[in-house]
């Protein structure tokens, strides 16, 4: 009997990905082999909640990838992680919640450099093949103790079983409503090779590629230089195309690790590199649409098209609509209003009156040329309606498209981000 | 017995605006020599109320200046307004609210024509003196015919008393609360004229100059480079420093107006010009104020000053914090999580970490270098409690400083928003 089925097991629930007809969602929800994982609570979240995750790949020779966040203000992790690790061999995870380290000093890269020692430690890896991360509140010194005493716990409770990642997940959620890990299989013309990620990320979202954390392994073997490509290629296919909020964060962290256990080479530009890459593809985009359906107190999705221009005005036009509260507090409100869509792009190509754009809302044409169509209301309305809303910007001339996947702005944004103190 | 008092009549609300020594409040709210105003209902408004606004400057030598946005959308009656109307002669104001007559096509451009012609034929006035402006709802086309019915009704209230500013104020309003509408007396070493505003907005406030309708008038004799001058530089010390939600209208309209009625004559480069800048300046920072506290739903008002670097970099900081939806949900809670400065920061300062960035609250040092600093939490957060709450950031290097003037997000924000619909 297989451990897999063939339908998407509310995994891949969004319209706008697709899953690959030979990649299929793991039943029994293990890591891949060579991984083991352990979440616990130590202390760092005032709820008392899972808040210290350690993930460890026990072969040596694994090779891995990673992108972080490029704000002006790096959290400590990320400095420590890119500076004092072999970003291209990493084979432990510590990650904590409820504090991110971040605009905390000196003392808080201390604090991340001695947890990066206790990792080490603790999974048996050298330290320099030890990643750090954090996310939670801002400029609050970080409990390092407690994070050490927490790896210390973690340490015996690594499996590959479900459970350990399961507890490794819920230990990097911050204000998560939606589980956002999962470990699909991957059929190659070399073999079956196993995928999972878990991923958090809810608020504090957006541009450049997304503020969260993820952590993808395979037991696929990679060459360093595939395993960056293709992290690279995806994370701007997904993370680096959606938006809660438009805020760019301090401790984004994405990382690749491929422990080669399954025996299944992946050779640079082979049929098998193109079929893993697609199902690291979908992997990553079905969990970037994931983190803006639980963007903080968010209802629906949109995801905003805009065709024609030149890069820089697709680019500009797409982001200045994602990001538009108005264009969110509609899509909240199921309401029709596309003259805020227009204001948007104006307001990200200014001067370029009279711009005649069309925009498109679920493929019916409201706006033709820079001016107002005659329209059913009823169907429009309907339309908005939906969980998942797509509206489209066609702008003078060609050669140019892009996509940008948003959150609503709803009052539990507000409930939740007023309310989430120091 | 003077019509003036020597306090700030509730105008000056602002600890950030200061009244000038010289300007006092006009208590009998008429309007400067040579106007007058009225305003109607004409049907455009759903709810019946006023929403078309007539005024007319009586002197044939008036002198006038103009600003609009930049938006690569613009309305029917901006383009109208620079296209057919001679900018530096305005001496009638046709301005309706419910409507924006935005994205609109060439009808909407016919419409704003026949609206000018018939405001001409209302004021009496040649109609490349007539400047027209809209607000409301874009998209949808604008009852032209409802217009001109509504100026043929006002042309029989133009008074140059309270009533008819009164009126005039009312018609221009959408979504705002509070008034914004004002009549000065200003004390030059010439001899006192009357300077008076009528402003609105309350949504789609921001970048560059904010989204609104700003219509000045004195009865002071400028000439036309003065008058451009004087506007020029006052709206970018106001209007141009505070933003709701970031949004950049289709409609952003400021006309001032000067009669000469009075007989002052304010040459350039003269200690009147001087004064009558200073009154000018105070009068639009306060009506700038004004709006962000009126921001839709808006409980408090936030300034955030940034010091240091060059002027791009204070700039992008600033405008960074005033639109975070973080920070302005923090402002709207009383949270001082002042974490989401430093991203929001870092976020519009990308790959310039580590960045020794300073922050304040209200006075109170909470980041040092980078550094989280040890902090009175109860002072903290009485400081935030406040009506308006002062945010100072300071970068590394020195040169350049700014300031922005914003809203926080609320409740209040999604409800008007959410349910604001075509």
């Amino acid at each position: 009997m297989s451990d897999t089925d063939g339908d998407d097991d509310g995994f891949f629930t969004s319209r706008w990905v697709q899953r690959p007809a030979h990649v299929t969602v793991a039943r029994d929800g293990a890591l891949p082999a060579g991984f083991r994982a352990a979440g616990v609570a130590a202390g760092i979240k005032p709820s008392g909640g899972l808040d210290v995750g350690l993930l460890v790949c026990d072969r040596p020779d694994a090779v891995s990838a990673a992108r972080f966040t490029d704000s002006g203000v790096l959290a400590a992790p990320v400095i420590v992680t890119k500076e004092r690790a072999n970003l291209g061999a990493i084979r432990a995870i510590v990650a904590n919640s409820g504090n991110a380290n971040a605009a905390t000093g000196r003392p808080g890269l201390d604090e991340a450099a001695r947890i990066q020692g206790a990792g080490a430690m603790a999974s048996g890896v050298p330290a320099e093949q030890v990643a750090v991360a954090s996310t939670g509140v801002i400029g609050v010194q970080l409990d390092g103790q407690a994070v050490v005493k927490g790896l210390l716990a973690a340490n015996g409770e690594l499996t590959t079983r479900r459970e350990g990642v399961d507890a490794f997940a819920d230990a990097i959620k911050t204000t998560d409503v939606i589980d956002k890990h999962v470990a699909l299989d991957v059929e190659l013309p070399s073999g079956r090779v196993r995928l999972s990620a878990q991923c958090k990320g809810a608020g504090m979202i957006s541009p450049r590629f997304a503020t969260m954390l993820c952590f993808v392994q395979t037991d696929a073997a990679l060459a360093p230089e595939t395993a960056d490509l293709l992290l690279g290629v995806c994370v701007k296919r997904s993370f680096d195309r959606c938006t809660v909020d438009g805020q760019l964060s301090t401790n984004d962290t994405a990382i690749l690790i491929a422990s080669g256990a399954s025996g299944v080479v992946v050779e640079p530009e082979s049929e098998d590199e193109l079929r893993f890459g697609e199902a690291l593809d979908a992997l990553l985009r079905q969990l970037a649409v994931l983190m803006v359906r639980d963007g903080e107190g968010a209802a629906r999705v949109g995801r905003v098209i805009v065709h024609g221009g030149h890069p820089q005005s697709v680019e500009a036009a797409a982001r200045a609509v994602a990001n538009s509260p108005l264009v969110k507090t509609a899509l909240n409100g199921g309401d029709p209003n596309w003259g805020r869509i227009a204001q948007a792009v104006g307001s990200a190509l200014t001067g370029t009156a009279p711009l005649a754009l069309d925009i498109s809302i679920e493929g019916i044409r409201v706006c033709s040329g820079g001016m107002a169509l005659p329209v059913d209301a009823d169907r429009l309305v309907a339309a908005v309606a939906r969980e998942e809303v797509e509206y489209e910007v066609v702008l003078p001339g060609e050669g140019a498209d892009t996509e940008v996947f948003f959150s609503d702005l709803g009052h539990g944004y507000v409930t939740v981000n007023a309310e989430y103190t120091t």
